[in-house]
């Protein structure tokens, strides 16, 4: 292996360390977004665990693009507190703007990564804000969770997602 | 104007009556269709009436981008009916398989129009059924119903964006 | 494994064989598009050879989602071609009308599956007609390619991106 | 009008104005992205002018929608170099890491609103460095573009379909 090739490695095991560690900062946890899985899937498998649900979500964190997202939007959240952009943008992130959709379009390239099917629980999660979603929701009005909600949610249906494909013979038993 | 743009203008009305007519031969109005958007903008515009839903539907259903949405959307769930697919594309498309996605890529095009902040509304009315989208659902045997339940809930959900994007100064005091 | 586990698993080697057999039958192999994906990484990677895009594209046809978009499209063309459709929506497809977009939007549901960075890839392909997607243009006037074309340059751009995201050390080397 | 609804307007003006003042800051004109519509639509439209282009670009910098994803990408570029982010995402961003795709899917929110015809106009204009976004790339290793020539894309993509949109008539008679 060459020293390039080396560093390269390092890097991408940074990757995941940092989008797990901006996770935690924020106060979710792997089982946080793992208990929203468990709400979405168990309809269709009644015998899912939360263990299971959590070896989904992590393995939705270990993809790359999956963390730039995280990463980027969970540190656009952190640089809005610092006040390191423009009053106009502090002000639409602080508030979390209604009209104001570059965070689901963030979300979204986590929730393609597992199909479309995504979509509509991603949507479902956002609007209903359900679990911890609620509570980014009720933060502290210095906080900004503009971007990390959409992020957990994107998180949560992409591993919902990655269940459904992944075990195409109890989805088939149970859908139709 | 020349003769060419003539026959275009007309092309471009035949275009919108043909997709009303093609939702109307469905079972689904305009009426349908605003009574979810009623339901999805009530909590943020108390004062709105049917009637300004149901412009709204009208006006996104002008647009050419979602006319072929429609057309393209429903023209298949009839011709699945038909059975001019294969045998392996008709089974998908007649039971709506779980993990099949382009019917929910299709509705995108439809959501995107107003924004991505009809990805929300477009997941939640799509995932909870609202309205005329359930009662599609629950269509007889013979009836393919895969890609209209989308197409309806992506209708909903852009009306709702090009609301709430029109009444900035109502969202304004209802959402902050 | 139970009878209903084994029946599944059959019916999704059904899935990937009915999309490799469509490809064929619209005259399209996989060294057409691995062809189109040399051409888009040789820049980036100079020793990539023909082989390794075939498999390559090979793998991005191995996903279900991916078997879906290809099948659909195929099969919406040849459905235009045997006069399954509307009058209307049938000349609209046959001459694949400028600004009709479901084809693209479909499209779009394979190319994310590898991140938004075929996004680009995508829109290049399409726009400057690389390789076989010239040809199908060119096809004569009872053929209806609209969908396929996209399908094409979707099928390319995912490998090429996937290729991206498998070597990092080398996407490193060359593109710093 | 209630003073409510009239300091809104305002606020409307203040997100159009904040737009074009980074743009500008970045070195970016209106007339830049209106060569790059010109070169894109005169295959089409011969007798098209650059002041055509121009009152596209503006009309498309005008929906609310494009100043949110003009204003966040420019301002994550300014924050890239000013340090506001961790040192990882720094060096990702500064480097415009060749697998991170934020910057593509941020700008798919613009091209989106003219419908999906705008995607394959983005990645031609994104792969093959058409105009101003060539320059983009050539800026100096202290300067940030990551973000402002997918947004230069996208917004150039926009105004080529919403050209194309707006005049059905002659894209007929040239297109087929």
């Amino acid at each position: 292996m060459s020293q390039k090739r080396h560093e390269k490695l390092i890097k991408l095991d940074l990757l995941e360390e940092h989008a797990l560690h901006l996770l935690e900062k924020r106060g979710v946890s792997i089982e946080d977004i793992a208990e929203i899985v468990l709400e979405l899937q168990q309809p269709y498998i009644p015998e899912i665990t939360l263990e299971e649900c959590c070896r989904n979500v992590r393995h939705v964190l270990s993809k790359r693009e999956v963390q730039y997202g995280v990463i980027t939007a969970i540190e656009i959240d952190i640089a809005t507190e610092k006040g390191s952009f423009s009053p106009i943008l502090t002000e639409v992130l602080m508030h979390d703007e209604g009209l104001y959709g570059v965070d689901e379009i963030l979300a979204l390239s986590i929730t393609n990564i597992y199909g479309s099917i995504g979509l509509t629980n991603f949507g479902y999660v956002d609007k209903v804000k359900m679990g911890i979603v609620a509570e980014m929701d009720e933060e502290k009005p210095e906080r900004c969770n503009t971007f990390i909600d959409d992020i957990i949610a994107a998180l949560a249906a992409a591993a919902a997602s990655r269940i459904a494909h992944a075990q195409p013979a109890r989805q088939d038993v149970d859908n139709h």
